[in-house]
């Protein structure tokens, strides 16, 4: 029997419970792993919950409690999620999180750790929810060089652009319509403006160089400006409008980037709809392989906590999780980036194609049957310093979207 | 270094070295895993090929060779793999094999030689080409029940239904485009028959359940009465037909079968199109979850091989892979499965319209517009015993297709 204990009676936490409730005789006859919820730490009471009896405020009671051989942290934020975590791995216990803040700021100092102390720090749930990615980037696509990572790796924001993309609603019914619907926080800063994706495709990124990538230095925009009409043009060209986080290799250096780009219906990324996530990975030899399923929810989420539990159960004493080294990964300066971009400017077509098409190279111009006044045109491939000294001679530009 | 052995100098075989040749310093750098190619085993000489110094055509030298730690069986069909396969696990040698006759017939039998002498038997590219699925299904979707697995899991019926489905062609004019592009074979059966997905269904299931799926136990069904008649009507319905190996959970037992289906819009499958494969997966706490990508082709497939030698080589000494037991999953008869069936009839809709409605419960009736003799309808769920009792009461049925 494996006595874990958990950090965090929040949504995540009280998943973990439930699924080891529903699944612990499944998971102990097919994996061979009894798994047995010692203690439950928050700072709260919860007088009417059988958990109760297990519920601890202070830490190091599990800390020092040498039964206790995994520490599962699912409180979220850097800390104290990060000291709880530090202390568990130098105590000899596995760690497994969902906390991709904790993760992405402090992965390389906590996989260190547990390297020197023989123990595991897993986090397969931080990226992606419950869709597997994490081993499988770490254990299968081993014998390829991977050329590219893009997700669509938030299911809020998935789910407004949907909203807005099939009802024609702007960003901030979408949003209101989210945050009814429990998709969105009250403050929703870190969905819609990207900062979640920067930390998921950091940490995916870093996982498949196994150089770690600084989170910090990857250009991260949100969906806050993209409009209900920028999705008419866009579907007019057969393309979806998604946030997308992406990094790709570029020799020895990684270029990453989180913002929305117009997605075409050719891709495997354009279908994922709704609250769901997809991602992409692209090996020298294998080619574009995804992997599609729920990234949020408190099920799906604490199947990937659980089997992660089960993984370090598994392998005690034994650090299986190479995860990546103190080595950091260079990216490319967002300047020298090329990309083709998607541009609506108010104004008439005929009066800009000129210079238009003498400031972007081969373009492709739309309109909509409705509007006179507005067109959109699709630029040819530019780095996106050029992109921006061009665009700066266009008068009345309304939008500027990437396209992948 | 590991040194290892190639069975066979084909399709996969060449792949496998291409992918070594390539990918051989990444593998050393990233995996810590330096792998060279000892012996390649074929009958045939390659004189202008730089692998002739490393062909042999006695298995022998291989078997006795102590240095070789790990068997790459390319070869494909169950003889002499199958010979091949169990003398080299007796002799402490790791096996990695792409080739799911074999793995489906004595997949049991030389799992458990392969825990008996504490090496491995590896297969992930037997289903899925070089999709990542069973190793996610083994060490990932593990705090899981599975209720149901079902991929489209041939790229060459895949590809032809495509075909027919976009380009109005038929079955026979499907295949011989197939064949030109070197998608099909010459002897199309395996794969126009289901033959081929339904070995890949039973070493899903098997995996997924820890216990064995006997694959001639699968009532299995092939695309070759699919017509581009019923494509039309499938595509007015909103669905489109897909050949599907699926099992799922009935209580402690299963429902397994390979056949066409109607698939609807909102399902993941729906988009997977062309030679590519996909595999969904739902847990009882993950919901839903799916792998995508190229489910055959000579890098991608040996990607997947070379990743498990991968494993082999990281954990020689390790039975890591526990596969599943000798123990028979026991499936559901075919007759006791309840579907709902699409069913298309050359006679006028008016004057069919009670009985059928009478035989079938609930149902909904499609017609073509130039189409005045012939209408389509989708039955209420039924068992297929009673399925096939009333329909045997309706003249003139054309065809009947399951609805997914």
């Amino acid at each position: 029997m494996k006595n874990i204990a958990v950090l965090g009676y929040g949504t995540v936490g009280t998943g973990v419970i439930d699924v080891i409730n529903t699944n612990g005789k499944v998971i102990k006859d097919r994996q061979g792993v009894e798994l047995n919820v010692k203690y439950v730490l928050d700072l709260r009471d919860f007088p009417n919950d059988p958990i109760q009896a297990k519920i601890v405020h202070d830490y190091d009671v599990i800390l020092n409690d040498t039964e206790v051989s995994i520490v599962i942290e699912v409180m979220g934020g850097v800390e104290p999620a990060y000291t709880f975590a530090k202390s568990a791995l130098k105590a000899g216990k596995s760690v497994v999180s969902s906390n991709k803040a904790l993760v992405a700021a402090k992965g390389t100092e906590l996989l260190d750790i547990a390297k020197q102390n023989n123990v595991n720090f897993l986090f397969e749930a931080s990226c992606g929810g419950g869709i597997p990615i994490i081993r499988p980037l770490t254990t299968s696509i081993t014998a390829d060089e991977v050329m590219e990572i893009t997700g669509i790796l938030n299911g809020t924001t998935n789910y407004m652009l949907h909203k807005m993309n099939t009802e024609g609603v702007d960003f901030n019914e979408a949003l209101t319509e989210a945050q009814r619907l429990g998709y969105a926080e009250a403050d929703p800063t870190a969905d819609v403006e990207g900062h979640d994706t920067c930390r998921k495709i950091a940490i995916l990124t870093s996982v498949a160089t196994g150089k770690y990538v600084d989170f910090e230095e990857i250009h991260t925009e949100g969906i806050s400006n993209v409009s209900a009409e920028d999705m008419k043009y866009a579907k007019k060209l057969g393309y979806s409008i998604k946030l997308l986080g992406t990094s790709s290799r570029i020799g020895e250096k990684f270029c990453a980037m989180v913002a929305p780009f117009l997605v075409s219906a050719d891709s495997s990324l354009y279908s994922i709809v709704d609250v769901f996530n997809g991602i992409l990975v692209k090996g020298n030899v294998l080619g574009d392989t995804m992997f599609y399923g729920s990234g949020a929810g408190k099920l799906p989420t604490a199947s990937a906590v659980v089997a992660d539990i089960i993984e370090a159960a598994k392998n005690e004493g034994n650090n299986i999780f190479d995860g990546w080294k103190d080595e950091k990964l260079e990216l490319i300066p967002i300047d020298d980036v090329s990309q083709t971009f998607y541009v609506r400017v108010k104004a008439g077509l005929e009066d800009n194609k000129a210079i238009v098409t003498k400031l972007f190279g081969a373009v492709k111009f739309i309109t909509l049957d409705n509007k006179d006044n507005e067109f959109a045109f699709i630029t040819g491939n530019l780095t996106e310093s050029k992109f921006r000294n061009s665009v700066d001679k266009i008068e009345n530009v309304e939008s500027v979207i990437r396209v992948k």
